[in-house]
């Protein structure tokens, strides 16, 4: 098996690494990932400025793969168009630092480049670790388990071109209780701004770092992943309203 | 009516103070916008660098609202978490100089503003014009049209928090046709790189600028926006393949 695996926390990351140390239990693997972190960048893509690459190896100095100075969805589409010598059999996005669940998958290049993935009719999954506190993560342990879902989910054979959204419970709270398919929790965000003001006396703003999604519907992403179950989202790109779509065919327009 | 107004293309671009003109015919308008250019930045929100808000006069020097040296989504959340003293009614985001259909929707900051004031259950309009050829667009023309389709959406009283993404056609092509209601269509785009040697011997690529969805179905947004149609899309920000998930739950998953 040929994969193609990306990240948006950049090629030096170490939940990349430990991803693809299980990955290599697959098969082949080749990494083309951003030369620098990317988090929240969502579906940016690279118009105005060059995209460098550069060939990057393991620690045991074998090539692991590119480094590209552009977004997580820069990478997919150089790899597949430029930089691999075949496509791949399918494509692997992380382990991101920091889980990808809600509303958040919108903000996320690790998930934008898996759905990059799937413009392009690859089967793609993204994968995420539960961070909760300022310690460090179990990319190892983390990384076993997401091997061991992404095989689960390749051995139905889906179609080309779908599209997964996998997050592993921050290993720290306790022992994994299971897998579950989840939807994506669409509930609001609690988010919060620090307001200043610079030593010239211009105001700006910091992002929180804290934000909550209170009571998240216990059969979402959200819900289950608190509840230390990893959770697997199959995801589509589709973003018609398809139910109000077809009650705005009886709408009159006038010009 | 109190409208926020916002795009990706920043607030001194011309599609923005165009399409102002217009909605200042439909009440109140305040303007919370990216300091910068901020095209193709999809859904970007900034965590890691400040968010310097700075007043900005109009043309007349009354205030026309704030610059946000940010992302169009970060522009949205300061405006209804800090800068507005009142919720607006709606929010509408544009007029962005290139059209929005197809996968685009998904790279484009100018519809992730108006999926972020969804996430905020604001009712949220993206607005964007088509550009077909390397002269000046007209914005004036687009955004009247624009402000008569925002006028028959808002007429039919949709529920808080919904989503829509009209297009506008070019008005060099030739008349405007009609307003139609599509789907987005979800066709790959043909797209290429442009491989270079930089002086260091370093390689590089460039996106080339052209990129096609060849014979899009007439019934979609690109498809009716290459006849001269506006169209208008729903959108909605649940990413779960819905019917693939109901598949799923029959998978048996081991640990």
């Amino acid at each position: 098996m040929r994969i193609l695996l990306t990240n948006d926390d950049g090629i030096y990351a170490p939940g990349l690494r430990a991803l693809r140390t299980e990955l290599l239990k697959l098969g082949e693997v080749v990494v083309v990932a951003p030369a620098t972190e990317q988090s929240a960048v969502g579906h940016s893509i690279t118009l105005l400025t060059p995209l460098l690459v550069q060939e990057v190896l393991d620690e045991q100095k074998e090539f692991l793969g590119w480094a590209v100075e552009g977004r997580p969805a820069d990478c997919v589409k150089l790899a597949l168009l430029e930089l691999l010598p075949e496509p791949p059999d399918v494509l692997i996005s992380g382990l991101n630092a920091g889980s990808n669940s809600g509303i958040n998958v919108l903000y996320s290049g690790t998930v934008a480049a898996a759905i990059e993935g799937a413009f392009f009719r690859q089967t793609s999954i993204a994968v995420s670790l539960e961070y909760t506190k300022p310690k460090p993560l179990d990319f190892q342990g983390a990384a076993a388990i997401a091997r061991r879902v992404i095989e689960q989910i390749l051995s139905h054979k889906p179609e080309k071109g779908s599209l997964f959204n996998v997050n592993v419970p921050s290993l720290e709270k306790g022992p994994i209780k299971g897998i579950r398919t989840a939807p994506q929790n669409v509930a609001p965000y609690l988010e919060t701004f620090d307001r200043r003001i610079d030593p010239r006396g211009r105001v700006y703003f910091w992002t929180n770092p804290e934000f909550g999604c209170p009571d998240p519907h216990p059969e979402t992403d959200v819900g289950a992943l608190s509840e230390s179950l990893v959770t697997v989202t199959p995801l589509q790109f589709d973003l018609t309203h398809h139910a109000r779509l077809e009650e705005m065919k009886q709408w009159r327009w006038e010009m």
